[in-house]
């Protein structure tokens, strides 16, 4: 069994890596979903301030590879290849390799500039909307780990391009 | 004036990149450079470990930007092109941004395998010489904010292939 775990900067395309896996049919368990699962649980409101701070509560009390281990849970071996989204910190990339013998840590990279003008051009119930707010949840990410995780990548994608350049990229890696 | 900044993990190639502008006649500014300037300055040799508390001292007494403004104080502005070498942490990148209109952060990334395979390999007055010592020099650079420069890149280069490869890509941008 491979394990592709897909990090990255907010708007550097990582949800569209994703996306492509589950468009080859491959399962995708998502970090951000066990956040919104317990956002969710708690009747707090699905948004990016919530998002943030439970992620973090739950860090606090019970490990920075907390979201790793409850994705870990959901891994039976019985697949050939999963995709991991949305990890953020070291402490997980470790969980997952004393766990999976084949995990391969994917870093998705755009200039902060390309971000930016991405962000400001689409929204999600979880995105910003002004650039403050985008510097704000960048520097809230950096604060986990998450530059960390992006420097010991095993590989870096770059997604300057267009959109079907940076999908036959990632379907590359992924077949 | 453009100036081009090189930053990466210990091994990644950096000093291979900075190489290639040197051969192109182009002026190089390196941070490390400063700091063995002022390890010496001390009376002390120059190794690993020296050069990490100095860098490390100094930026606890004069701010995280300290080597940057060094490096600042060279530039008079009547080159086209500079190339800093050795950014680590992200004080240093906004305190050329602030000095500098056109700032281009160039990330050059290796995996780990790839990186601890090619030290092993060579050693340098300022290189570690086991798997442990380069494991917690990584550590030491990640600490000081390199993951977060790297993060934050307008340029990723990978430099996983042959050198002449990687030497070509670097000459491409810088030219």
């Amino acid at each position: 069994m491979k394990v592709i775990a897909f990090t990255g900067m907010p708007g550097s395309g990582k949800t569209e890596a994703v996306n492509v896996a589950k468009e080859m049919g491959i399962k995708v368990i998502s970090m951000g979903d066990e956040v919104r699962e317990e956002v969710k649980r708690r009747g707090l409101e699905i948004n990016d301030e919530n998002l943030g701070r439970i992620a973090d509560e739950m860090r606090k009390k019970y490990g920075k590879d907390i979201w790793a281990k409850k994705c870990l849970e959901k891994i039976k071996g019985e697949e050939k290849i999963i995709v991991i989204d949305g990890i953020r910190n070291i402490e997980e990339v470790e969980a997952f390799k004393s766990k999976i013998k084949n995990f391969i840590l994917v870093a998705i990279h755009a200039s902060p500039s390309t971000r930016y003008h991405r962000m400001m051009k689409r929204r999600r119930e979880d995105d910003s909307i002004n650039i403050e707010d985008l510097k704000r949840r960048e520097k809230r990410e950096l604060s986990w780990g998450l530059g960390d995780v992006i420097a010991m990548a095993d590989i870096v994608v770059t997604n300057e391009g267009s959109m079907e350049e940076f999908k036959e990229k990632i379907r590359e890696i992924l077949s």
